[in-house]
């Protein structure tokens, strides 16, 4: 089971953040623009169920990622699942033939870090503002979540968020 | 809109329309173990709706397929989009989790050959038997059925058959 266990939290100075993760040993892994669709289901409502299903552009790649509910605990921690697929277009095509219907697109750009088994990104989503991501992967919800939390602390960070971009997205277009 | 327009006729002999076919001018385009999943999808019944949702294994490559309803005509003609997936176990647990349900399996070895803009295969499906199918594209349903029915006749194909191989195997299942 692939678990994706992840913390979020409100990035209030980038430049700082940047300084103190380098200055922990991290290494920077690249710099992206993603494009996010997000889909709900033909028959059950994912804003209830807490699932996502998502096409993902990122530089010539496409990704298709299904997320199931999150697992409760601190994180987001929530099972995941994605496939390359070659073309967004025909994906969303099929999607669309298939029942699901678009919700919400997500773009931002997203600034990779690695420190060990920890990936950190450092993004900046259009309508929502910047935010840091801290993730990895195992099996040991609870232990991950520890370190994960541990790393969020020595980077100053403070005001975290359980909410993905999209419920947060979707939350401001109500409001 | 990419329609697929093709027929299918019950192949006596293998060997003898091999040679007709060569003897029009086709080209050996290869031959290939093709391994499909059917789906059915989560809130509609595709056996009513006329719809198909495939998984495709060929060589090296994995090929997620959607099929719309048959279009009416002499032949099965139907919309029909495909995406290239890197991984099919990754597309069948997405699936799975968006509450797919698999229907049925059909593995076939398919010799291909090219006449023009004609594909012409020859598929020997495992329990079901030999046949042929001439497909092509394009917009003009009609203009498209007579040139296939006239290379059937030309090829001896005699006992035509508007039924896919998955609706095939499951009325054999029944029986």
């Amino acid at each position: 089971m692939a678990l994706e266990i992840e913390i979020k939290a409100y990035c209030p100075h980038i430049e700082k953040l940047r300084e103190r993760v380098l200055s922990l040993g991290a290494v920077e892994a690249g710099i992206a623009r993603e494009e996010d669709v997000y889909y709900n289901h033909p028959s059950r409502d994912f804003g209830q169920s807490d699932e996502a299903l998502r096409i993902r552009r990122i530089g010539g790649r496409n990704i298709l990622t299904y997320k199931g509910p999150r697992l409760g605990g601190r994180s987001k921690t929530r099972y995941e699942q994605e496939v390359l697929v070659s073309e967004t277009a025909e994906m969303e095509d099929i999607l669309d033939r298939l029942g699901f219907v678009r919700v919400e697109s997500i773009v931002k750009q997203r600034e990779l870090f690695r420190l060990g088994a920890v990936e950190i990104c450092i993004d900046s989503v259009e309508g929502l503002g910047d935010f840091v991501e801290l993730e990895t992967g195992g099996e040991d919800m609870v232990k991950a979540e520890n370190e994960l939390f541990a790393l969020a602390s020595n980077l100053g960070l403070e005001r975290f968020e359980r909410k993905s971009y999209l419920e947060l997205k979707l939350e401001k277009a109500k409001a």
